[in-house]
C-alpha cells in the first residue's frame, strides 16, 4: 500500500523504451553506451543488459564504483575528471575499463602524473551548450592534451566526445537535428584530423532528445543518451516522447482538497519531484502532469490538471472543478515528473 | 579531504542561530518548537537541546519517527494530516506527545475514527499564502472541526497554527512585519473565539523572515521557524540575515577552467545544491554563491561570483575575469547555497 510519495516505474515502458534505442542503434551500427545516471539503479542497468548492453556511462566516480561493483567493466565517465579522485579512479581503472573526459591540457598533464593504470581519454568538445568542453576551434589545446596523451603509454586517447545539451531549448525536430548534424561534422572534423596517428579514435554523442528524434545515428561512432529510459514531462515537451512514453510516476497522497481554489494538495515537494519546472512567459509554472493511478500502471494525465507549485514536502497541484470533485483526502494520485533524472536521484531508496 | 561535493557545516554559527532565537523566545515568552526539516540532523538536534529546546517541529511522519527514535518526545507534525499513515501516527502517539494539522472536518472525522491515544490537533489557518489551511473567514469549517475534536476525548484541541509563507515574497521588513501582525490578529481572533470551551489553545506561527526580523514576538503562544539554524542566500536576499550567518556551505571540486567565458565548472549540481535559484526580471539566474574555504570555514562571498547554472551534477560559476585566474581544476569551492533546507536534504547521508 502506498502511505507516502513512493516513484512507481512501468517496467514494460522502460523496456520498450531500451528496446527501441538499442535497435535504433543497431540499424546505425553505432555503439550504444547508455547514459545511466538518470535511473542510477542495479535493477534497471539489469534490463539493459538482458538487452545486450555492455558498456555504460555514469557522470561521477561514486556512480562508476557503484555500478563497478556490479558487474559493469566498461564505463565512461562523461563528466570533466575530477583530479581529486585519481586515487579512486586508479582503484577502478585496475579493475573495468575506464573512461575519463578532459577539457584541458592542464587537467590532462595532471592526470598523466598520477594515472597508474590503462585508461582512456576523451576530449570534450563543446558545441554550443557551454557548460563544459573545449570550441572545436581551440586546436591548439586540443593538440596539446593528444600529445601529452600520447606520450603515456596507459594513457590511450580515445576521441572525441560531445553531450548536446542545447537540445533541451532547441525548438522542434528540425533544430534539433540541425544540432546534431552540426555537432556530427565537427566531431569528424577533428576525428579526422587525428585519425592517422590515432586509428582507433571513435566520436561520441550524447542526448535523449536528439537520439529519439533522429532516424539515423550513423554520423556518430557512439551514442550515450540517458533520460529515454523512463523520459518526462521536459521531453513530451521537447518532442522526444509521447506521453505513454513515460516510464516513472510519483504516487503521491492526496492531504487537502481545496474546491474554492480548484487546487489539491499532495504530500509531494521538492524533495521528491525536484525544483524543475517548465515556465511559460506569463509566469505560468508546471513541476509535473497529473494522473490516476491504475491496477497495473497508471492513466493518460487528467486535462487541464498539473502541479503549479512545490515547496519542501508540499505540492499544489491545479485542476478543473469537475475532476476536483472526485478527489478527498487519503487518496493518491500519480505525478509525471518533469525532470525524471533528478525525480529519481531524490527518490534512491536510501 | 575533500574530493567531492560536501556540506559543510559551521558548528559555531549555527550554536550563535540557534541561540539567538532561543534568547528571542524567552524575551517574548513564547514557546520555542524549531522546524526540524530544515537540517533533519540528529546532531543539530542536539544543539538545540544543549540549550533547552524540548519541543520540535516536523513535516512528515517520517521525521517524525526519526527524531522520536532519537529521544524527541514533543513533536508537531506541520503538514495537513496524511490520511495514509493513521498506523504510523498511531504508533508514535502511544510513545510522545504528538501535534497533528487539519485543515477540514473531512480529514479530522477520518482521523477520529483510527486514533488511538491522545493526539493533539491544530486547525490550521492559511492567512494569504495559499498552500494549505482554512482561510480564517471559514468559521462553519472550522466550527465543525472544533466539534468533532470536542467529542473524542482522545483528540485533543491544540490551537490555530499558521505558516507564513507569504514573508518569503515580501518586500521588506515593513511588509514581513505587517504580514506577521496581520497573522497575529487572525489567529488571537480565532483563540479567543473558542478560548471559553478550550482555556489551554494556543496560536502557533512559523517561518523565518518573521521570527529574524520581528523583536517581539510575544503576539503568539509559540513560534516554529526552522531555516534561522543554517539561513541561506535566499534569507540574506529576504534581509533575514547577514552574509555572516549562513552556516552551511557546499564544498565543491573545481574540475574545469573557462577563462574566456570568465566560467568555471564544479563538481556540484542539481543533486548537490538543488535547482532553486533566485531569478531577475532580465533572466539573471543565481543558484549559489561562491566563498573560498579557508582552515576553519570560509571566506565573504567572491564578489561578482556566483553560480548561475546547474544541470545534475555540473554547476556553472561565473566570476569576474582577475578572479577566474586564482583557480585551476583540483581547486575546491565553496558554495552558499540559494536553499539551505533543499540542499541539506540533498546532502544527507545516505
Amino acid at each position: 500500500m502506498i502511505n507516502k510519495p513512493t516513484l512507481l516505474i512501468s517496467k514494460s515502458k522502460v523496456e520498450r523504451n531500451i528496446s527501441r534505442m538499442v535497435k535504433k542503434a543497431k540499424r546505425s551500427a553505432v555503439i550504444f553506451r547508455p547514459h545511466f545516471k538518470t535511473h542510477q539503479s542495479v535493477g534497471i542497468g539489469e534490463l539493459f543488459r538482458k538487452m545486450g548492453v555492455k558498456q555504460i556511462t555514469v557522470s561521477s566516480v561514486s556512480m562508476a564504483d557503484y555500478f563497478a561493483a556490479h558487474g559493469w567493466d566498461d564505463i565512461t565517465i562523461a563528466f570533466p575528471v575530477n583530479l581529486r579522485e585519481t586515487d579512486k579512479i586508479n582503484q577502478l581503472s585496475e579493475k573495468v575499463h575506464l573512461n575519463l573526459l578532459v577539457d584541458s591540457a592542464y587537467s590532462t598533464r595532471q592526470l598523466a602524473g598520477s594515472l597508474l593504470s590503462e585508461t582512456g581519454i576523451f576530449i570534450e568538445i563543446d558545441n554550443g551548450y557551454h557548460r563544459s568542453g573545449l570550441l572545436p576551434g581551440q586546436i591548439q589545446e586540443i593538440d596539446e592534451i593528444v600529445k601529452i596523451a600520447g606520450n603515456i603509454s596507459h594513457m590511450v586517447f580515445k576521441g572525441f566526445l560531445n553531450h548536446a545539451g542545447n537540445t533541451y531549448n532547441a525548438k522542434g525536430k528540425v533544430e534539433i537535428l540541425s544540432i546534431m548534424n552540426d555537432a556530427a561534422d565537427k566531431l569528424n572534423a577533428l576525428k579526422n584530423k587525428y585519425h592517422g596517428r590515432f586509428p582507433d579514435i571513435i566520436t561520441s554523442y550524447g542526448d535523449t532528445p536528439s537520439c529519439s528524434l533522429a532516424e539515423d545515428l550513423s554520423a556518430f561512432d557512439e551514442i550515450r543518451p540517458g533520460n529515454f529510459v523512463y523520459y518526462d514531462v521536459m521531453q513530451y515537451h521537447i518532442g522526444s516522447c509521447s506521453l505513454d512514453d513515460i516510464a516513472v510516476a510519483v504516487a503521491c497522497p492526496v492531504v487537502s482538497v481545496y474546491p474554492g481554489r480548484n487546487e489539491i494538495v499532495i504530500y509531494g515537494g521538492a524533495v521528491h519531484l525536484s525544483k524543475e519546472f517548465i515556465a511559460a512567459d506569463n509566469g505560468f509554472k508546471l513541476f509535473g502532469y497529473v494522473v490516476n493511478l491504475t491496477g497495473d500502471g497508471w492513466s493518460e494525465p487528467i486535462p487541464g490538471a498539473y502541479v503549479s507549485s512545490v515547496s519542501q514536502e508540499h505540492g499544489i497541484v491545479k485542476m478543473p472543478e469537475k475532476f476536483i470533485e472526485q478527489f478527498k483526502p487519503g487518496d493518491v494520485v500519480g505525478i509525471l515528473p518533469v525532470h525524471s533524472c533528478l525525480t529519481a536521484n531524490l527518490m534512491k531508496e536510501d
